[in-house]
């Protein structure tokens, strides 16, 4: 068994307002992220398998790449995440909610069991790790 | 004569639109940058001088710092370029644009000839360079 | 379940030598880091939990960090950790060592089971991973 | 338990390329990876283990690079990994085959269970992780 | 005037191997690098001028990007420079050779004056630079 | 003329305290940095010349990090920088005075003229740039 990282990156702007509270409680809540700002996020998708004998890979990386493209960063990239992605609808676009979402969007076009873990960061002083809904020790 | 360079971080979201375009034309210019999306911005600025005999500083990295926080990220942090900057009226939220603003952000603030460049990435792949309006060789 | 990492640095002092050694036998055994020099540390912290609903968050990634300077940096940041700190009274200040002490600083003050991870750089070619008394497979 | 990372360079040629298929086979398969072409890899080597008490330390970290060197580097560093590494005979150059290789080169010269993952980035966009035959969570 | 940098990677492989002198010569002069290795390359093109004011942008860094990438890309990418680079023949490889090979890609498919440097590094220790034939302060 | 730039790391202790103030003064004066604390130091030695003919090279990358080791690092790597370092004897040690401290180390070992800048990263925050005497517009 062998995990494979393949990072990539989007930029997205988004805001903190969560709908059901006041400007004035977004606000306190979030501070400057109640306002409308951006980010270049870099995403890594782990994936888990056993190389092929005849290519010695888990998964071909372009290939890789070309799933995330389509699956991932069609709906992400260059958009405005408060408006634009419906998998977020009524949830605040932070990096735990994206993760899940990726998850979501990945998990279905990728054999049982392949898809490991979605990092997120967001800038870089933090990211968030998924692993679906597994409880990893 | 010795350089020093003070680097910060910011976030803002904008969108290449120039509004004497149809959206269409925008978007066959820009492609996805005519969406609304962001971005986490690298500003490097350099000053220049001689260091005080009695601290070894050209200027202390805190103070510089505390200056850039107040002339140019209280302006542009976590900011909509496109609606917020006044600055920028009229003009696309580009690097070269927004380079040549934070130029003139910093410049009035430091003694004459102290600010050198101002480079600022939009991500890890580009960056611009200005030195105001000398034509450094 | 999602884990959620935030980075800050800090820099100090430090040398290797072991109390009951004599100078000859410290050098022999550490080499140059026998002699007092310093770091650029970079310290992550992974606290894992569910995002709250109103908030899409874990823990807003600002209380993590004020959390961090309170309980960790001011401790440690701008110190000599062979004399500034008690906590490793009696122990070389190895990255192995600091991670146990990272770890006893901020697990009380935060939920039961809620810190997952302490990572400690000393530099950008080695670092130490430290997860509580539990053993991760 | 504490796990101790180290992180080293090499560089080295290859190329993907199945003996068993034709040339065209292999660059339908490959595409430009079915040149000779070359990587600057960065390799990250785990172990775990208990601090000693007179050294707090798992492993010293300058012993750690010197066996990486003498086990690995030694082996890898600066050739042609299509035609120069035993260990690689019949298997394509993959990071996934590389990684296997690199574990079994370092496991045998440290103490029984203290190799935890190797590592191995082959550029800023992609790395594998290899745990050894244990089936990590 | 502003400057605006573009950065780009590649991979290739190359040994140093002067023709003229004996295997024995090369590998006392040029040790490990002797031998087939490979790198992967991070290019820098720096261009200068003004703004378009329609479009706030010296060049559009999409069309710089793909000009790299026909001019110099489709002729080192994922190649053995010894052998697959007609413009080295008869020079070493190295990066000061590199630099100017690709400033010879650029210049003439930019405006007049308009390629200010190329900056090549070949590994994350060390870089060159090049202005063409002007000798910058 | 090429530029080529070697990059090299030291660590080293450090604290700011200008001896003709009382402790009380070097504290309001410089914070934090008054205690005694340390930094990864990277440092950027550019040189400039003409490839030779013979090697594509205008100084052998080995050799260059041999001269810095030998000439900058012995001195400064894993000591104490307001005690350990003649050279900086009376100055406090900023990265301003160690940028020409370590100029002054370097240029009487290359040719005249072969020294173009200095550059010196105390953290990933700031770098300071010297040239030596000229005045580099």
């Amino acid at each position: 068994m062998i995990r494979v990282t393949k990072r990539v990156e989007f930029c997205a702007a988004h805001r903190y307002a969560n709908p059901r509270w006041s400007d004035e409680e977004n606000r306190q809540r979030f501070g400057k992220a109640a306002n409308l700002h951006g980010h270049n996020y870099v995403l890594e998708v782990t994936i888990q398998g056993t190389p092929a004998p005849d290519t010695g890979m888990v998964m071909d990386l372009k290939a890789l790449k070309d799933l995330i493209a389509d699956a991932v960063l069609e709906r992400l990239d260059h958009k405005n995440l408060n408006v634009d992605v419906p998998a977020l609808a009524g949830r605040l676009p932070t990096p735990e909610n994206l993760a899940v979402v990726i998850w979501g969007l990945l998990a279905p076009r990728l054999p049982a069991g392949g898809l490991y873990r979605v990092r997120l960061h967001a800038d870089d002083r933090s990211y968030v790790d998924y692993y679906g809904e597994v409880c990893r020790p």
